[in-house]
């Protein structure tokens, strides 16, 4: 079923605005929720900070989209994921990742991973490498010119990898057709590499159809 | 590099309070991460609620643990995993997953994804796929006796996964000496496949060695 991008049209300001203000918020949050999972203030004070939590949330739900918030297609072709699991500034379970690119198809970045990332003690959940991995190999196929969605993911786990500083990196190690085969890996904060990721990424029929008949690239993700 | 389990001595009155409290606190940050980014609230309103967030934030820090929040391991043997990044009751970036597991090595969860889990519009975001199966095959592994780490883990995307309702479910496929082969499938609300996946789960040596040790059973999640 083709899924559905909303073209927006936002000014230089208005994405300023937005990133200071709800991705101010969005920040306020993702440290709320560290250290909501590592207070141990008496119980009567994790009561009374929800109960004030409840309140703004209420404040914040006086005006709100109808539903999830969607993947914005500015008129220039740029997309506007602010929502995203992974790199959304809006999204306060984004680590977020700040995605750098290449043209010729690679997508990297470097970032924190704190407590609310752990699987096994002081470790990184192995799905949030999955998590995470699966992003930047689809960057790294966008940014090559060849945007799809995920067909197939393999990882290969050589060992843990610790929470804190640590970096990601895809590439595309080729394309067969509507297929790019993407390859990428993650690294702890010695540089070693932890996990390895293959993925296959297609462009659905419908995307490919919808971009001939409007004689447009695909889309940039910036 | 073994991995530290601490060993926690709580009462089960002090494991409901914690529940109550502290699952109880995470549960209302969930809320409001949905809320802030779903709200169209003026800019000055959400900044208003992020300087109030922040006052809270440090309120909950005057209090906490050093570092992450690890696993705890009861001295009868029962997993404590309340920060763990996708069951965990303590993080609010988990769903969480209210988990079912039976001992012939089954594990399964309905649950509901809102606006946080997106990828695509209207979608589960796949990494998101991969980080629930990921942990949904590991204590598939563990219930039928046979806990590992994960060692590789494939998914196969056949069609996407709408936002909302889903479930997903994992079970032990066969052991094979020191790896369990475990498959699994993300379900969509109508019951309908739209990932599956496979995992090879690895308990390590150190593991193996400490529990032969202590003539213990690999331990229980619960």
């Amino acid at each position: 079923m083709p899924i559905k991008y909303t073209v927006v049209e936002m000014s230089e300001d208005e994405l300023e605005q937005e990133r200071v203000a709800f991705g101010g918020l969005a920040q306020s949050v993702r440290e709320l929720a560290e250290a909501s999972l590592r207070t141990t203030v008496p119980a009567e004070v994790a009561t009374e900070v929800r109960e004030e939590i409840e309140r703004l949330t209420a404040r914040l739900r006086e005006q709100q989209i109808p539903g999830a918030f969607g993947v914005g297609l500015t008129s220039s072709g740029v997309v506007r994921g602010h929502g995203n699991a992974v790199v959304g500034m809006r999204n306060p379970i984004a680590v977020p990742l700040d995605m750098q690119r290449s043209e010729e198809g690679r997508a990297w970045a470097s970032f924190h991973l704190n407590a609310l990332y752990e699987g096994p003690p002081d470790t990184v959940h192995g799905g949030v490498v999955a998590l995470v991995l699966d992003q930047i190999l689809g960057e790294a196929a966008a940014a090559g010119g060849s945007p799809g969605m995920t067909g197939t993911l393999t990882l290969r786990y050589e060992r843990n990898t610790p929470l804190g500083d640590v970096s990601a990196e895809g590439w595309i190690d080729r394309v067969e057709g509507v297929k790019t085969i993407v390859k990428g890996e993650m690294r702890d904060a010695d540089g070693q590499t932890t996990v390895r990721a293959e993925g296959v990424f297609i462009l659905p029929r419908w995307a490919r159809e919808a971009l001939e008949r409007d004689h447009r690239k695909p889309p940039r993700f910036e």
